[in-house]
């Protein structure tokens, strides 16, 4: 019945979920689902966008981001291919934004090289809306004119090296992933002398298990054991993270300390 | 007829509008504002977006993000507040996201000194969405495990200092704003040795005015002017930019000159 139509174009959408919050999705991405054929989707992503996708349409979680991965990265890409191929529009819905540290480039240029037309829709990137829907701006006038989003988690297991320079400069810096690197990261930023510079770290942003923990380069691995913080999360390093409301007595207790 | 309910509570919500296509703002972004009496938008911002609001709303354009406001900063807060009094649910409609050099919290900040409460809607931001429009990825395994996003314009007018250490960074840059700086941001490249780092220019990035000029940093003042891109723009300068296709005829006329 839904297999007559033999004569759809194969296509794919690389469609970003936003950070988890089903809201966050865009009107353009809730439009690419209702026209899709198959969905292949992350773990990061919120199955409840899948409820705009055709009942019809088929379904197929492959796995995560980061870490073990249900499907390694090349039978995502092939698995693609055969479902544009045998059924016509795949949507591709990715967590965050699909270009940020999604490998998303990885699965456009394959459909490419099968000459397969892509459609990007870009989502919300957890690096900028998780804090945001903290009140936390990655940018602020005498705080920040900029901001470094970097992974925790590179492909070789390492801490970045763009890390230790992001720590050395002005920017708010925002590290995707690598929460297990915390202390180790800690450690870059204290090497650079920053030990009371405000650090955020968001669990689960934008979703009902978010959770965030507020200190300084100092003591925010402590405050995020203590407060149970777990994956996924994000860490906000900057000035900016002192316009929270949980840094005031951070900041007040430094005073107190100072006058000594 | 629409003033007698005079006991709505005076709230704000700060909603990034995205990068100018329409479809490109959340749903969340579109229930807030079918539940505004007022709004108050940027000049990024599409008008078609005010569509989604009551028809006895009122609408305020409140003028340019950069450059010569209509409204100064003060104006745009003390309307704010105003408008959240006299009417209710004031949403402020922002280009982009909120936090991205949009002076967000200083808007939120004003409305938490009157106990107004605020709720912020995450924008795509340009700095993502608009080179992975153009297909460009701001991350890409073995090319780039970071990027920086940096105004071109300062309050001060000049260049951010931040943008003299990003350019010697591996990070991808993204500069935001600044275009008519152009030829001095692309010397600060030039001063790190960056002459064939490639370089894209987005004008107009999700609109049907979209353009886009790519070169590397010793061409691209003359290749942006020469397809007369104009404001709004962004610059993107990295090795991300390469995957472009357009990059691949520069790609070979370096490997000829090389061979000479």
């Amino acid at each position: 019945m839904t297999t007559t139509e033999n004569i759809k174009e194969p296509r794919i959408t690389l469609l970003g979920a936003g950070p988890g919050d089903p809201e966050l999705i865009t009107l353009k991405g809730i439009k690419a689902l209702a026209t899709a054929d198959v969905v292949l989707y992350d773990a990061l992503v919120n199955e409840e966008l899948l409820n705009y996708a055709p009942e019809a349409a088929i379904k197929v979680y492959v796995g995560k981001r980061s870490g073990d991965h249900s499907y390694s990265q090349d039978a995502v890409n092939k698995l693609m291919i055969d479902y544009a191929l045998n059924y016509g529009h795949v949507v591709r819905l990715k967590g965050g934004d699909p270009f940020v540290f999604g490998r998303g480039f990885e699965e456009l240029d394959f459909a490419g090289s099968y000459s397969l037309p892509v459609q990007v829709i870009p989502g919300i990137s957890s690096s900028i809306g998780v804090p945001g829907l903290q009140h936390i701006p990655v940018t602020h006038r005498g705080l920040s004119e900029s901001f470094w989003v970097v992974t925790g988690a590179t492909a070789s297991g390492k801490v970045s090296n763009d890390l230790y320079e992001a720590a050395r400069s002005k920017a708010t810096v925002v590290v995707l992933m690598g929460l297990h690197k915390l202390a180790e990261i800690a450690e870059i930023f204290k090497k650079e002398g920053k030990n009371r510079l405000p650090v955020a770290i968001i669990q689960s942003g934008s979703t009902r298990d978010e959770k965030v923990a507020i200190g300084t380069v100092d003591t925010i691995a402590g405050i995020a054991e203590e407060n149970k913080i777990t994956s996924p999360a994000l860490m906000v390093f900057g000035e900016v993270v002192s316009l929270h409301p949980k840094f005031q007595p951070i900041r007040e207790f430094y005073e107190i300390i100072d006058q000594e």
